[in-house]
């Protein structure tokens, strides 16, 4: 038996049900995480590849020759092309008998959908993205395991840091020691481009690393994930390289305990942005008031930002049990630094539960 | 100063010019690297920015806060943005009096497309797609040794390949330590998902790595390269480890001496096809006629498969001093392995360079 698909069914979420949904991947990067999650394929790229997902939940996988092989560890139906043309060939034969096709008209490509459009002109198209989000947001028993084990693999990760700290060293070093270790643990790589910064590097919540160096008295923040079988875990803590000083400590103080009233807050039946309401509230009443330059935290998945729902103003959704999300409340001061504490979390029947288990107190390097 | 945008100017290869050309960004991955051509940006992520580009070269940046000071080393003009309403304000105010907006049709996402013409519902909207493509495949001198850097860094890493080889290793361990000497050497990150494949996973072209062990006899097959400032490197190498079989090595000449073809008939003036067709009908003129299961090789640059021309049967575009390409061939024989040898190479005046400097021999690890 092969690989099988989430056991969350798009069709359930859909109001306008087509006869069947299909995803194209194009060249890295547009790869549609979809396509994974329908096919629960767990390793390869395949670009240029397709999956058509019908009601019943029959699945066909369009692959090319370059993964055949990986493809058949999928429970779908393999239809292996060797160019465009048998690529054209396979996709018309899988919805010859097809009226309506769905498309996620969030990341379909804008060329891709005319090329679809003039392959079949007479079917209609219809919008599944929404459906895609609603499935997605809530996790079943594997995504959920899946993703505690990228959540340890980043833990392991982060609890060697300060053995590699030491004064002069780059930011891009500390960077390639993180992405290595969790390399070494087991990810098939970084959830996204790790960040390592220094200083008042830290101060801009973006930046990744580059070539400054670790100074006494620094900030060192770090903020990363493992990518484990396609989902991923996202983390983030923030060092003194030295003693704390006074304002070092206000300001990590200050996002800790921001984020301890996220975590009470959380709980099935709550909307999303009242979380982030209380956090931002919060911030707003202490010194750091308006530092707080971003949302309170996302969904996490097969997608670092997972299906466009977080802990942000303007996310009304429900929170469910079997949710999973970040919460990352942070204070950036520039020209000074920046200081920010992310976990990965359960949303559970009566609350929730830290996946991501490194300590959080301020740790100072002496 | 700030960072100049690459010398190359798209309006230069518009027949149907507009008054300006907008780049979005969405979420990670799907970022648009003309962002950094436009820019010159050479660092940082811009999830959700946007760059405007005018035909006189005049730049609007549109950044959020959490980039600012990383926006700052361009020479754009900045527009930072708090949130999606202040976002819209500056795009409106940045194409007040644009009548006829160009975007590219390859990349932009369907449904970004539909909020732009609602949000300029009187405005023209034109593909720039080609015009793209031509200007990026003509590098500039910055463009070139940006990526002889990559190179370099690459080169570092497959050179202490044959150290790390041991007896039932798995392949992720052997991928880790590519990664991990790439970053240590300054790469920004892996190019793309690492390849390090041993025995008959390496008959899959696309096949990154698992959790197979190293066996005496087995082909390691080696295919990364390094992202540096933005800018990518692309080579393959194969490695026996233990004595190599007679098989293994007329695969490995075979291959070898399909790439010295390639090599030779590149230049200036020659269509990208026939360096395809000539590596092509060599490769089905030995044992392994029908084992070489893609195109020769792709342009390379800010994106791994750059622009979308390369050394494949349907690309008739003309060979012009400083285009960067791969030179790929393979032979894959399903159940026993596989044999690529690529390099990255620099068109010339008189002909080609290779920029990757790793020995192409076949490595017996004894």
């Amino acid at each position: 038996m092969g690989i099988k698909q989430r056991s969350g069914n798009i069709f359930d979420n859909l109001d306008n049900k087509p006869d069947a949904i299909v995803i194209e991947n194009y060249c890295e990067p547009y790869i549609d995480d979809n396509f994974f999650y329908i096919t629960g394929l767990k390793k390869g790229i395949f670009e240029g590849c397709a999956a058509v997902l019908f009601p019943d939940r029959n699945t066909d996988l369009l692959v090319s020759e370059l993964e055949e092989e990986s493809a058949k560890k999928s429970s779908a139906n393999l239809k292996t092309y060797r160019d465009q043309n048998s690529y054209n060939n396979a996709l018309r034969d899988s919805l010859s008998h097809v009226k309506s096709i769905g498309l996620n008209f969030d990341r379909v490509l804008y060329r891709k959908f005319q090329d679809l459009k003039k392959m079949f002109p007479d079917t209609k198209f219809v919008d599944v993205s929404d459906g895609f989000v609603k499935t997605r947001l809530v996790k079943d028993k594997i995504e959920i395991e899946t993703t505690k084990k990228a959540c340890e693999i980043a833990d392991k990760a982060m609890e060697k840091i300060p053995d590699f700290l030491h004064e002069g060293m780059f930011e891009f070093e500390l960077a390639a020691e993180i992405d290595h270790l969790m390399q070494k643990n087991g990810a098939d790589k970084s959830a996204f481009d790790t960040i390592s910064s220094f200083g008042k590097n830290t101060a801009e919540p973006h930046y990744t690393h580059g070539t400054t160096k670790l100074s006494k008295g620094d900030f060192v923040l770090c903020d990363f994930g493992a990518c484990y079988k396609k989902y991923n875990s996202d983390m983030t803590r923030v060092f003194v390289f030295g003693k704390a000083s006074e304002k070092q400590k206000a300001m990590h103080k200050t996002v800790l305990d921001a984020q301890r009233i996220g975590f009470d807050r959380i709980k099935p039946g709550l909307k999303a942005q009242e979380v982030h309401n209380s956090v931002n509230t919060y911030i707003d009443n202490t010194e750091f008031k308006g530092r707080f330059i971003h949302s309170t935290g996302h969904s996490i998945g097969l997608s670092v930002h997972d299906g466009g729902a977080g802990f942000s103003q303007d996310c009304d959704i429900e929170l469910e049990e079997n949710m999973l999300f970040t919460v990352e409340p942070g204070v950036y001061i520039p020209g000074f630094g920046g200081v920010r504490i992310e976990d990965d979390i359960l949303v559970k029947k009566d609350g929730m539960e830290i996946l991501t288990k490194s300590p959080r107190d301020l740790i100072e390097i002496l």
